[in-house]
């Protein structure tokens, strides 16, 4: 009996995740362990290897290993180039996985991974051109086409967040001017949330409350616009009229059935996402922007993994 | 002896053009014909069949027919759903091109079939990622990834002129605002070059002379920017940082190895490329920007009906 199995694993900073899929990309088994990045890259990828081998039952035969993970990747050599998040430098996984398991190695930077997962068996299924959004520290995309994941040169492709949104706006850390991240990320959202504290502190007291000393965060803006917090809705609305306009340009350019929002743009709701649908029915292309469905994510924190290995499955 | 051949036409609102390719991708044989799409879309289907059989030799035998067109298409049925340049609403041209050859046709949107024939036979030989940018009247974009055509869900995938780089610009005709084309197109060009004339008539005697009397247009502006006139170069420094700062968002979101720049833009030269790649030099995030070629189209007119051809044909 033929029992073919395709592993999955997210290779973060702080843990590996494991999954195991059947032939029809359904999870049998997951797990996951500590990364433990300091000790270096050896005992990193032992660990990765028993945590395969004790997710693999006697009867099942593996097909396929992917890996996601972020830094810079050369994926043909199967070489993680340079992972600051791990502390690695031209680290030969593939090669090392290979020759353990004796099956084909992929690697894919997470995002990606994310994004095919998503497409493939979450809730851009059924689809061909689905574009997965997370928004939460920084802002990225993974786009995919005709069912095909777009990597570009350096499977660099996506980086929606540095898309330039204003071109009189700051200067941003990656070099570009007025990047959608600076007015829709968490982080800008938190980082606006403080500026007007410190101009307005007669109606900053719910989000200081919010806060308690801390510098506050977009969870805390959140939190205070759920409550009808007037200062806390009007940078949401801000950071939704602005992303609304990142995604109508990559409306515009990617031309997709699906938009997949992550990150934690989904669980901030209507202050955030009612200003960017708006804008997007305001500034949007009529024939390009109707029936772009954009839908919250459905496989959760596996979905780096099960991209990873529906990547090589496929 | 086999000597399969593959027909290329491409559908304009004043002229029909047909190449006939080899395996190889070499021209054979090209011709052209009027329009005359004020006579109804039979006639005009009618002249296409001969001018296709008036390029054909007996020897040869024809095995696909690709058709690149303005307008919006309905790919799958082969059908023109609607083409303002024609006056076509509805019409099943792949059908009627079907039948009376008996091969395959496909039709295609007729920036993708440029941005495809740069690729595959021109400019961007030999890459994978590869993007053709057109700035004429308007900007528009052809994507390739790993050697596919991005078309998205209506082949509307690359309106690159319709991407927002001033949130707070003015609004474009489409419906979004601060559209990169009403800063970087030539009809941008000619627009800001008027105000200019208007608004300082002392320092526009040169550029006042080169229109004589009519409208400004690009080409007033790239003839008075050559001979020095600091007014026009100052329009072009502007619409060339423009111009960059969309290619940068380009860059960012596609990660190509090369960048085809057609239309006007690459004939305007220096007072136009220098500030766009001084903008990208600047604002593109360097392991993306660096080894991004930029370079102009190899095939001329013929670019659209080859890679309609060159689409069936792969």
């Amino acid at each position: 009996m033929n029992n073919k199995v395709y592993a999955g694993i997210d290779l973060g900073g702080t843990k590996i995740l494991a999954v195991i899929l059947n032939e029809q990309g359904e999870i049998l088994k997951k797990s996951e362990t500590s990364t433990n990045a300091h000790e270096g890259s050896e005992p990193v990828i032992r660990r990765m290897i028993e945590l395969i081998k004790s997710c693999l039952e006697p009867s099942q035969q593996l097909a396929s290993i992917g890996v996601a993970t972020a830094g810079t990747l050369n994926a043909e050599e199967g070489i993680v180039a340079y992972a600051s998040n791990l502390g690695w430098n031209q680290v030969p996984l593939g090669k090392l996985l290979g020759q353990e398991f004796g099956v084909p190695v992929n690697l894919e930077n997470d995002a990606n991974a994310a994004a095919y997962g998503e497409w493939a068996v979450g809730a851009g299924r059924g689809t061909k051109n689905c574009v997965y959004v997370t928004v939460s520290t920084g802002i990225g995309a993974g786009l995919i086409s005709a069912g095909k994941l777009i990597r570009g040169r350096d499977s660099s492709a996506g980086e929606l967040g540095h898309i330039t949104i204003d071109l009189n706006g700051p200067r941003c850390l990656c070099g570009n001017v007025g990047c959608l991240e600076l007015y829709a990320s968490g982080t800008a959202i938190g980082r606006r949330a403080q500026q007007l504290v410190a101009e307005f502190p007669e109606k900053a007291a719910l989000l200081t409350e919010k806060a308690g000393g801390n510098p506050i965060t977009s969870r805390h803006v959140a939190e205070a616009a759920a409550l009808g917090d007037e200062l806390s809705v009007g940078v949401l609305r801000d950071a939704g009229q602005a992303l609304g306009n990142g995604l109508v340009s990559l409306i515009h350019m990617m031309n997709p059935e699906v938009i997949v929002l992550g990150g934690g743009a989904s669980s901030i709701g209507a202050p955030l996402l009612e200003p960017m649908n708006e804008a997007i029915a305001d500034r949007g292309i009529g024939s390009m922007r109707s029936n772009v469905k954009i839908v919250s994510p459905l496989l959760g924190k596996e979905a780096g993994a099960i991209g990873a290995a529906l990547l090589v499955a496929d």
